[in-house]
């Protein structure tokens, strides 16, 4: 027991200093042997935990998505109508500030090395996928319960991850320029406001007033 | 005046080079050695045109970007009204999809290091703002000329950036899972449809009818 404790510990250490070289270094630019060096852990060891540094990456990446699925699911339960659940999850983008920066900096890393290698990229393609799909469900569900008129989910859905996506971007690199989350909710109602019915949000029936 | 003509070679050559480099196997991952070598050149020559590895980074962004300003002022002076002008930017995706690839590799990495390294930062700021500036002016144009509601463009501008960056993005690691400039036209008229006025261009005004 106390060995499987120290096997997780190990684990849990690689992928803390594995994350700290990353973001400070970047991806290329770090070895497995400076990971080793840096966790105080042996070569033997590392290759124990994982086969090859992309796969500390992945987990680095699959972690972090995971954080960002319990905050979509949370913020989802605690809204009514699908454009109210949509509009509030504009808080990510302040979570997503609040959180450690090095998350963030691996996030860039991510996307910058699935142009170049195939493995990253299929490993890129599948969140970008569950996203689009996560998205396009939530549009259907509201053409069903009567927010949304008839549209093509897909290509909404597709809107909303490249305003999340360049969001992210911005904000990381030039945080001070605007109150992001004020700027990705208004991004949200104004892609929205041309879907809803009458009876949707009273925030997004304002914009369509407002015109 | 030879020597200024092999001069001007070698520094398209280093850049033409250092281009491969760094979209093949990375910023971080590629030494001035590599791409004197490729190159044919001493080291000498290459810090002769250049201080550091980052002078030539940053040349080929600035590059890259004044292409991106041609292409954007061809579109802007061949549409009549500023919604028109704007909705027409959509075919800069495809643009970008039809030239190198590389291109777009070098400027995913251009993010990337812009968020760990401070003199790149800086280097990215500049183009950020340089757009955020020419959409907020846009929008003012719009608003000037009676095509939009008094709104605030700084906003606007931004989630038109967000849009660009998110959707190059997106079709970088995803080429064919979308007609993306399909995809960026929706996005720009969504934007753009709770702006109009309703003399506004007939695309625009289309969707505020089908509300």
């Amino acid at each position: 027991l106390q060995k499987q404790q120290r096997s997780e510990e190990t684990h849990a250490r690689i992928l803390e200093v594995a994350s700290e070289c990353f973001a400070t270094r970047g991806y290329e630019a770090t070895g497995v042997a400076e990971i080793c060096e840096a966790a105080g852990i042996s070569k033997g060891a590392f290759y124990h935990h994982f086969a090859a540094k992309h796969d500390v990456f992945l987990e680095l990446m699959r972690r972090w998505l995971d954080t960002l699925d319990t905050l979509f699911e949370e913020m989802r339960s605690q809204t009514g109508s699908v454009p109210d659940a949509l509009i509030s999850m504009a808080q990510v983008i302040r979570h997503l500030s609040q959180t450690d920066r090095k998350q963030l900096l691996i996030f860039l890393e991510f996307w910058n090395q699935a142009a170049r290698d195939p493995q990253i990229a299929q490993a890129a393609l599948a969140p970008m996928r569950r996203y689009q799909d996560y998205f396009a469900g939530m549009i259907d569900a509201g053409i069903a319960e009567g927010s949304f008129q008839p549209v093509d989910s897909r290509t909404i859905a597709q809107i909303i991850v490249a305003l999340g996506l360049g969001l992210i971007v911005q904000s990381l690199v030039h945080p001070d320029a605007a109150d992001w989350e004020a700027v990705s909710r208004e991004a949200i109602v104004r892609t929205l406001a041309g879907l809803t019915t009458l009876d949707a949000s009273p925030e997004l029936a304002q914009v369509s007033v407002d015109k």
